[in-house]
């Protein structure tokens, strides 16, 4: 033992309404090894798409306490589309603690991408809907064309990442996408993943892409901006100094045995063990 | 006008988490168009795959007591295989009306149209964890062997019925689930749809399984039990004089717009428009 004083290292919070925000926090893991992440999974009450805005804020700002009060987060990351585009808000009035969503930092990757200007997204319905990308596309001088392409998330939550059929899906819906850009005089050079199951069919997206379409993983981008909120506000020395230690612990509100079978593909390491919390109605 | 009296038509609840149980409505309308049907979607707090025995009979009490306090329905129709599995007891302590299922309907249909005695039986993850419907075949002496298919629902509801890729997908299922009876020595000869939006893909269905099988959709299986239920217990002349009048009211907790949008493909004709009522949390 030496005495060196080895600063704690800080505890990350990451919340999503289900369990794809796990590609959040797998890119997070890569980037800050040497960290604290709690996860939670609000699986109880999820799809929030379906839900009113009033509805996601108030299950949103539960979560976020939670890991803020409970599990000590000094930091939040909102790993969920429809989460950050309709409750990023709600979140930061009910917390103490800096919040990041996934959708500026998305919008900001496909800014520094683009060189046409001209941008897709492609999301779930909900997040469509939303309109939150093209309105952070918007402020960016981007045009943005948005795909709601609901098949994705099913495919990847029945393991078919790399499937014929998967292929197939993503060709279709890209055709689609790209034919509407070519009729509303668009050209686009960028593609964002709008959604936190996508990342996972990032090798089949790519190969159907037109040449010199840039990918943009949302997730990706999201965890960079966490990295440097958090290499930011950190003491100096915290989170630098001694062997990478990840510690991992992960919620849910219910579906703990899904979350438990499909999160490590999510993951790209075992979840362990999940455990289930209550936050009520 | 004549003086004869005609006997009101009996009102029918139909119940679902969701709207896929319009496919059990259209069975229903088909063989009693003189009657008067109320359903409700609780789509807000779908789905119910995903929770607790406990709480789904509670949503699904509520919801039945709905359809018979407010909409004065006399006899409730479950169209929904969670619920059927989980909560018929529950449902029936909750209101005074006669109650029925899909589940027992369908392996009754089952039974009748087997003649080895295996039968398949494709289903959501829900439903084939409960093993409701082998529960229901083994009663009647059956074996059946039943299969999750994850993709099928979200296939219909983006509207691909009949499209290359739903061909695919519903070859894949069912090879991996003919080889799976095959490796365990059965020799099924009825193919039950255990699921009420698979009724949509009963064409493609018919053409995938191998001849001599039968397919057994349990929504005109519980839409037959239900006409032989209330034509057993409504007053001489009640729904048999006059003209066909149908008169259908939709309702639904959340999500009107989506309920609205794909409703009619599933009921076959509009379903107009669509009440939102509030169970509460």
């Amino acid at each position: 033992m030496t005495s060196q004083t080895i600063a704690p290292p800080p505890t990350i919070g990451v919340f999503d309404s289900g369990f794809g925000g796990l590609t959040v926090l797998r890119s997070l893991v890569r980037r800050m090894p040497r960290a604290r992440y709690a996860f939670l999974g609000d699986t109880a009450r999820l799809p929030y798409g379906s839900k009113s805005r009033r509805t996601i804020a108030r299950y949103a700002a539960e979560s976020a306490q939670f890991l803020v009060r409970e599990q000590g987060a000094q930091f939040l990351v909102i790993a969920c589309n429809t989460a950050s585009a309709l409750a990023l808000d709600a979140i930061q009035d009910a917390v103490p603690v800096p919040v990041l969503g996934v959708i500026e930092p998305g919008a900001t990757a496909a800014h520094a991408a683009s060189k046409t200007g001209d941008v897709l997204v492609i999301a779930t319905d909900a997040t469509v809907q939303s309109h939150a990308y093209a309105a952070a596309c918007l402020a960016r001088g981007l045009r943005a064309l948005e795909k709601a392409c609901p098949l994705l998330v099913p495919l990847v939550e029945e393991g078919w990442t790399n499937h014929p059929v998967t292929a197939e899906v993503i060709r279709i819906y890209l055709d689609e996408l790209t034919a509407d850009a070519a009729a509303q005089g668009l050209n686009p050079d960028a593609l964002v993943l709008g959604c936190t199951h996508y990342p996972l069919l990032r090798p089949l997206i790519e190969r159907a892409v037109p040449a010199g379409m840039a990918v943009i993983d949302s997730a990706e981008s999201a965890a960079e901006a966490a990295v440097r909120l958090v290499n930011g506000q950190l003491a100096p020395g915290a989170g630098g100094v001694g062997e990478p230690a990840t510690i991992i612990r992960c919620f849910a509100t219910d579906s703990v045995e899904k979350f438990e079978r499909l999160g490590s593909r999510f993951l790209e390491r075992p979840v362990g063990q999940v455990d289930l919390v209550d936050l009520g109605g």
